[in-house]
């Protein structure tokens, strides 16, 4: 049976942008499941399924409706044993966790700040004015004044890439010779930037800029499907 | 056969202190693996099995001789797989690359500032001579200098420690159930800093001190068989 993803998007349609909905939908082509997307505006997140989430993604699979991207990838792995691992076993499925607040906690806070107000533009009218109050709430400032701080904060930020750096000269995937799950938590990260913002965050000779690449090539280019932000 | 391992020690030989043989006698322990050690000063770390490496550790197992303390878990798991798994699958195997390298990167310069001079305080004084002038010639100033920076770093490092600590609030472990390598990977550099200096990293009631404290305990209290600095 397809699976149903709600896909946050902005006026566009067809430019989906939330990393944590890519990396569920790269979660889905790896594993080779049949999926269509419902685009979702923010407003209408709290909609979805009758209230089963406050935030996106959200699947549902059958009788399953699965919120949490890290929760969605788990469900696929054991729903599906079958088809391609995500994790690579049971010390893979912990170690992403790891992962995952990695990024979280050293990407995610970077890449708002750069791309904030490319993501306010990307909204309609009615979603533009949520997003303004709502991201104005939480950083204590204007929009403007949040992303004008990202030139200031752009070499901490390659920096702080180091232990993915790192880790690129040992192997070409956080996945070792083969993506999984982990590369697509990292990779969300940076298709949101990429998809909102023509802002360049990397060199484009960073091992981290090349692994890029190759995560946007991955699944029929399934990354590509969506042109980078001009 | 009992496996041989080298392990860096300075003036007291019963205190072994190498964040890096730390990890490989915890992986020894873990696969429940007979081991001895072999003392080993810096100095002496060249001639080990004439010349097989220029850092400890290194093991001697039967005829193989294994340098480099992620060498020798991916060596001891697939030497012996019918132990318990270091590593969890091969997921876990690639996982655990990136976590060392956010390890190495993220704790250990902070640790090495913080335990410096302690470090070369455990030395004779042959070996303290060659302490003083690598690490001088590394850092560019004395051990003094760089260790007082310590108290001005303390809580960034602490912060560092986040992607840990928010892992935490999921599961016990880095193994997520149960400790895998790359608990013991992390805990040989909080182990290091444990055993050269006194000097406090962790509030008590923090996740990070806390998983600490567990990993301590593994395997009949190996960790606690050295005594913390005084």
């Amino acid at each position: 049976m397809t699976i149903l993803l709600y896909d946050l998007v902005g006026s566009d349609t067809t430019r989906p942008f939330s990393p944590h909905c890519w990396k569920v939908a790269m979660a889905l082509a790896h594993k080779g499941l049949d999926y269509r997307t419902m685009p979702t505006r923010f407003l209408e997140v709290p909609d979805i399924e009758g209230g089963a989430s406050k935030t996106v993604p959200v699947i549902r699979d059958g009788d399953a409706v699965v919120p949490d991207s890290f929760t969605i990838a788990l469900h696929l792995e054991h729903a599906y044993p079958d088809r391609p691992s995500l994790f690579g076993g049971a010390g893979g499925e912990a170690h992403a966790r790891f992962i995952e607040r990695w990024s979280q906690l050293t990407i995610h806070p970077y890449l708002g700040v750069a791309a904030l107000t490319a993501l306010h533009g990307m909204q309609d009218e009615t979603n533009a004015a949520y997003f303004r109050q709502s991201r104005e709430a939480r950083y204590g400032r204007p929009l403007e004044e949040v992303t004008a701080a990202r030139d200031a904060g752009l070499s901490a930020f390659r920096a702080s890439l180091e232990p993915l750096r790192g880790m690129l000269a040992y192997q070409p995937w956080i996945g070792g010779t083969a993506p999984l799950f982990a590369d697509y938590i990292v990779f969300g990260a940076f298709q949101w930037a990429r998809i909102a913002t023509p802002y360049t965050l990397l060199d484009d000779a960073d091992p981290v800029a090349e692994w890029f690449g190759r995560c946007l090539n991955l699944h029929n280019g399934l990354g590509l499907s969506v042109a980078a932000a001009a």
